[in-house]
């Protein structure tokens, strides 16, 4: 199955719920990436997202806030190589990690970083823009120059760099290298596979949390896609495409095909059809379509190339 | 006053409107973007925006396309000191530039480029990432890269660097020195000034066009906001928040204070509520009042500031 279809997590609030004495029960919703999923690797990714939801809920229990909750919850996936964030990152085509995150409040503050280079925990220097600057989003080494500044630690160059996000790499050139032998009707750089569907290519990470004070949180974390060019900015740091939260409708974290997402503001989206009287269900639902209907032909041509590349990766798998 | 409203050119069309037989006539329409702009400023902008919006139009009469026409618009205010993007760009607190574009078809394909230096023209650039890779958006160094790559010639450095943009640094940290000394009971980073009131701080620019056979596209380009961070993403290379084209609904370029239209996806917005039924106007004005009074706060906070900042600088202008 090609990855056309965002996977979202979303968490819908009347308006003016806060304003109600009554005690909100709090809720931690998380996810570990949208993708075609090789069963082997399903195991690990429950597991891993059952420890994430569990640091997040352990925060909200405690009393704590549903911004200290998905930071929790993401971070746990940001050090799990069994997710496309922090260690574990799939990697661009010169084989270095680059990731976005992003993070927004209720209220609407965010904070984004885009292609930050050695830094364990994204989601973490994220918050800290969008808590110790006026700017909202920062990238490159600008990003990275922040977080020294901050007193963020950088972990040693490569070191986020996974096993089987090096697999996927490879794979990834093979297939570049054996369809340009095979296909030559293809020849425009903009049919380039920036998606294989390979153990390694295992989906962004995001949670959502509501605290007992009614205050809405969504995140959301990506080492993006595999072999994408350098200085890739994927949906995941743009507010609006990877997350989105307005405290008097919802809050919404996606993942899937990230540069298709970005093209309809995905989250954003969903949040406006939930203003104007949708659930949750319904306005994921009806932008999904939209999205997949609008931009299909870019789906259909994908999915030509991923059912080769699945197939070679097969083959690839069975001969190492 | 303070900048706190986005300034935007929208276009509207209806649904279908590209199926009808007749002749659509043709329309480029231009912003040179929002501030306090000192009266000794506006004939050169004005100057700049009929010379940008009749580039525009050239190829228009010509028969030719509108994403040519924005392009061809956006360069000549790129071109021109008198605006905030390419030479004339503000600075960043090193003193550099760092500038921003994206452009919209109302197909949904998207292109943007972020915080790349060196290139006379960042919106052709933005062309470039739609046209010629599968991604959205690229940042920093990469994007750097991927104007070499494709042959986009670079400046030599420091070229880009306007005297009226040296200027506005010179105010913008002699100001944060002076409000250090005689304002102590602000202390907080997040408090700390990015856009100045004084003659080089003079906004982004963008475009929005529709051709003969109906197309729309939007462009937006800026050098960001003057004083800003090393490395910050402005809302301008956003889709959704600083350009936004849905050929079904409209265009949308928009130009103010960025880190606040990020916030609400502001060009998105406007798209979303002309798509259930208010008109470009309509919506333009729904979408500022409710940014205005979610995000109130800030600007009443910036306005306290900009008093000071623009009586300082009258100050300085006066001694200099």
């Amino acid at each position: 199955m090609c990855i056309k279809f965002g996977l979202l997590m979303l968490l819908a609030c009347s308006v003016g719920v806060c304003t109600f004495a009554t005690k909100i029960e709090p809720i931690v919703l998380v996810h570990g990436g949208a993708g075609d999923i090789p069963n082997m690797r399903v195991p690990v990714k429950f597991a891993g997202m059952k420890k994430s939801v569990k640091a997040g809920f352990d925060v909200l229990k405690a009393g704590g806030s549903a911004l200290d909750a998905v930071e929790a919850a993401i971070k746990v996936m940001e050090d799990d190589e069994a997710f496309n964030a922090g260690f574990g990152s799939v990697l661009n085509t010169d084989g270095e990690v680059e990731m976005d995150a992003s993070v927004m409040l209720g209220n609407l503050s965010a904070g984004a970083v885009s292609i930050v280079r050695d830094i364990a925990h994204p989601i973490s220097l994220a918050r800290l823009v969008m808590e110790k600057t006026p700017h909202v989003m920062f990238a490159g080494s600008g990003a990275n120059r922040f977080a020294k500044e901050q007193g963020v630690p950088t972990v040693p160059p490569g070191s986020l760099v996974s096993p089987s996000a090096k697999f996927s790499l490879d794979v990834f050139k093979r297939v570049q290298a054996w369809r340009m032998e095979t296909d030559h009707t293809i020849t425009n750089s903009s049919d380039t596979p920036t998606e294989v569907k390979n153990p390694g290519d295992v989906g962004t990470v995001g949670a959502v949390a509501i605290d007992a004070n009614g205050n809405l949180v969504a995140g959301t974390s990506t080492g993006g896609t595999n072999g994408k060019m350098v200085g890739r900015v994927s949906d995941t740091s743009m507010i609006g495409s990877g997350t989105y939260c307005d405290g008097d409708v919802g809050a919404v974290s996606t993942t899937g095909h990230g540069d298709t997402i970005a093209k309809v503001c995905l989250a954003h989206s969903i949040i406006k059809e939930m203003e104007h009287g949708k659930s949750a269900q319904e306005a994921a639902k009806h932008c999904i379509d939209k999205m997949t209907s609008r931009l299909n032909h870019t789906a259909v041509e994908w999915d030509g190339l991923t059912k080769k590349v699945t197939r070679y990766s097969q083959e690839l798998n069975t001969t190492k």
